[in-house]
């Protein structure tokens, strides 16, 4: 992925995890940690990006990664603009561009985009001028890697560290942008036991994934794992016949605090929110004393200040000078 | 009320005014003069909330009182969020403490809430973490307590003390917080003479509102006081056959000229605002020499600039070491 | 127009730019030159706003101006809130001046306003308490000022003078607040050859657009121009009978290259967005190399924290003392 290279080398945008270097994804993970806060500690308040202008753009509504990125980038002293877009899908393309171009004028330093087409924040990133940058907050099924570098960060948090760790992902990986983006964290940084576990319907195609292994028995799946990775389930996806539903699906594929007990006896368990209890976990799981899901949520805001402080280095620095 | 204090006794959330003492009603008044702008001039900026996080969650929608505490944040230097919910009330309580736990974990640290729902301030307060504070902007017809210190602090600006003053509410008594918070105030900071005027269906139940006189007929209510604090009636009320709709109302309860001087030659008039001129409250009494209704809405940012300021005393404390 | 200004003369309010002289509007535009910032580079941070608040009450929606507008107040250290009032027309002006008597008492110093009717601005005004200034950002078919001053700016920017230029201004002039506020702008500064080129019916009246030449013949109209200024038109006009609808529209009145080349060969386009591309102009002249209009959304920033810093003057003074 050069797509995301400044001619150094250098990250310019982050659309996606992959292609990452173990030390690239290292240093934005040691930045993260120095971003995080101590509960019931003001935050430690940054100037870095004074003078630097972020325009969060959603197309999909959602609160807890919006109100996160505002927070990101206030507490790194940036400028924001909120804007939500609602769009229909046949000009959303180009309506996307009109935008962009109108907040490029207006010295727009940095896009925030969350959409629901596969490409809109690459074709972002082609378009707008050598000094700006784009960060997806969620791509379609695509990508969407600063939850996969906070999900890295609860790891690390928690295990000390990825390297050598068994790793379950539970749940729709077909339809997952988290999935696949946790994929990509985890494999960079030394996971090779990395299993995907679904019912067959919500498995990914089998030129995705590589290296990781597949099962569709949870109870095998998570046997002796260190880390287990709940994903959230669409309700529409009941509608397909090949699906088990409700709670068939928690029957079949719930975590239930039985089933983690076929894990590592201290092993963690997460979830990208918002979770559907009683359908995908059983609510004692996840208010457990094995559940990170809440320090998933905390390390959001220190991963993204460390994502746009990576990405605007060069812009700071020249604001500096 | 132990539930707004913390364990060494100082206020942790400000839910209501019962039960605070004399002397902390008096630091907040005190801090709140502090922060009176005088107009024409710009504010004094201060910096003792850098760091700190708030969310404004409003279910209710209120301009005013929203952008009030949203200035009061801004110009005490705290990072601001602000979230409109409109939530179906079945799953009410349920969807508020999610997106509570979702914002604490994104190091909100104080929460300034309205709801029109009967005990979601206090649900939250409870279910926080230890640093965690809980402002209410209004909770059902129970308690404003912003409201409260506002007018407290009218009535000393204007009055120069309320020991000993004569103070007349008059309306829909029975379904407001705003007079509920105003007792709570007046009585604890020495006024003895608190005068309850409204048609008998307004009345509060008997078991409330201790220690106040009742009437039905403003002139006899009204006769000799210093404050004639005017509420706001909801037209729906009208629907009731036991209270005079509309001309009625006005010609029975409304706050004329007439009316007003069987008060003291100097006696302010107060309206929590919006006012239903011509309903309540004559226009030449609402805009005339004796209102403070004006300097009401312009002590609001002060006096929640001193709320957030005791409220997050700790927190700020730590961030100054 | 002594209504926008203060008893010592200098500017409080920017309603309209008729009435300015040409050294007022060259100090704001020497400002704004000021504050352009370089593609690349952080902007140049002030606090020169520090304590100033400002309200955006725009009831037509437009993200453009309302963030354009956002921007410069937070670039000068401004506390803003944005409101977006939808209101019945019935109603507005009483609703409108409710709501500004109620920001005003919250110590809002400066109100940005856009609305579709006549006088809203000038009302608003003529209400407020006398250190509060009202900026037009946008008031019907009448006036738009910083519209007009950042298209006086791209024009000095790109060509170094406006003193005896020529100026097309090309399409809806009768129902265009840009083309009366930019005519105000470009005479002011010294230009006599100024020319309106419209379809007969979307003219302005007779008696408006003093000293200024008149066509229906596009070709014509912009021979050896300096400046061809394009407008939106709105679709809703071709349903009036004397206007060529769409494509016979654009047959009769869109700028194209072959049209730009009648021109003079150094001569720049201008659009005030949003443009209907091959309605008024052709993609290939909007985006090529004539075309100054994202250089005009550029400027637009760096205007508008112009006009906030020279009506703020007395008041950020006070703020220094």
């Amino acid at each position: 992925m050069t797509q995301q290279r400044r001619p150094d080398g250098s990250l310019r945008h982050l659309l996606t995890l992959e292609g990452l270097s173990r030390s690239e994804l290292e240093v934005l993970l040691e930045r993260a940690q120095h971003f995080v806060r101590r509960a019931g500690e003001p935050a430690a308040n940054s100037t870095v990006l004074a003078g630097v202008t972020i325009a969060n753009i959603f197309t999909e509504p959602s609160t807890r990664t919006r109100v996160s990125f505002e927070l990101a980038a206030k507490r790194l002293g940036a400028d924001v603009v909120n804007l939500e877009m609602q769009l229909s899908s046949r000009v959303k393309g180009e309506s996307m561009l009109d935008t962009v171009f109108t907040l490029e004028a207006l010295h727009v330093d940095v896009f925030v985009l969350r959409d629901a087409e596969v490409g809109v924040p690459g074709m972002v990133a082609a378009s707008v001028a050598p000094h700006v940058s784009v960060l997806s907050a969620g791509e379609a099924h695509v990508s969407h890697p600063t939850q996969g570098l906070l999900d890295a960060l609860t790891v690390l948090q928690r295990k000390g560290r990825c390297d050598g760790l068994s790793i379950a992902i539970v749940g729709d990986i077909r339809h997952s942008r988290v999935a696949r983006s946790a994929c990509h964290a985890f494999q960079t940084l030394g996971v090779h036991d990395l299993r995907l576990i679904a019912p067959q319907a919500l498995m990914p195609e089998s030129t995705e994934f590589g290296g990781c292994a597949r099962s569709n028995d949870i109870a095998q799946g998570i046997a002796g794992c260190d880390v287990v990775m709940m994903l959230r389930i669409q309700k529409e996806r009941f509608a397909d016949a090949e699906i088990p539903a409700g709670d068939d699906y928690f029957r079949e594929f719930g975590l239930t605090g039985a089933r983690l007990a076929g894990a590592k006896h201290d092993a963690i368990v997460m979830h990208p929110q918002p979770m559907n209890r009683g359908v995908e976990i059983e609510s004692a799981v996840a208010d457990g004393p094995q559940s990170a899901i809440r320090l998933q949520v905390a390390n959001g805001v220190a991963v993204r200040m460390a994502a746009l402080e990576v990405l605007t280095a060069p812009l700071a620095a020249k604001g500096r000078r």
